[in-house]
């Protein structure tokens, strides 16, 4: 593996998961009063997209990546629109 | 122009551009208490890797996409971090 595809999948790593601290500190205050519900809805069509574009190019890492992302950022969501 | 780089385009495209509203949301009330530093620092580190990634493969839009993206999270960052 060449020294640009490290880089590409540390980027599609830390990019999928980064909103696990997110989650993490909505599930335990319950507060999202500060979160952009347009960011976070434009985020989960990117991410959404991603998936099927990794899925038309059969793209394992890419599918995964962003089904965990999509996942994460859902939640967030729903709490969001829950919660206000 | 196939169907699934049109996708992708649109992915990379709503991705980048994600952040915007949250940007505005915290330009505007200066309240950013509900996001966690954690996950976009994270995201930013994950951005910045896309962003050298682009470089080294010579994609214009991954370059692009991710400096746009990289620059709306540090702006957030650096909010969250005089404000908390």
């Amino acid at each position: 593996m060449n020294t640009a595809t490290i880089i590409g999948l540390s980027a599609a790593f830390l990019s999928s998961i980064s909103m696990i601290p997110q989650v993490i500190k909505v599930y335990r205050t319950k507060k999202t009063k500060d979160l952009s519900l347009g960011a976070f809805s434009v985020l989960a069509v990117g991410l959404f997209l991603w998936f099927v574009y990794g899925i038309m190019i059969q793209a394992i890492p890419v599918i995964i990546g962003n089904v965990i992302g999509f996942s994460l950022v859902c939640y967030i969501i729903v709490i969001k629109i829950r919660n206000g």
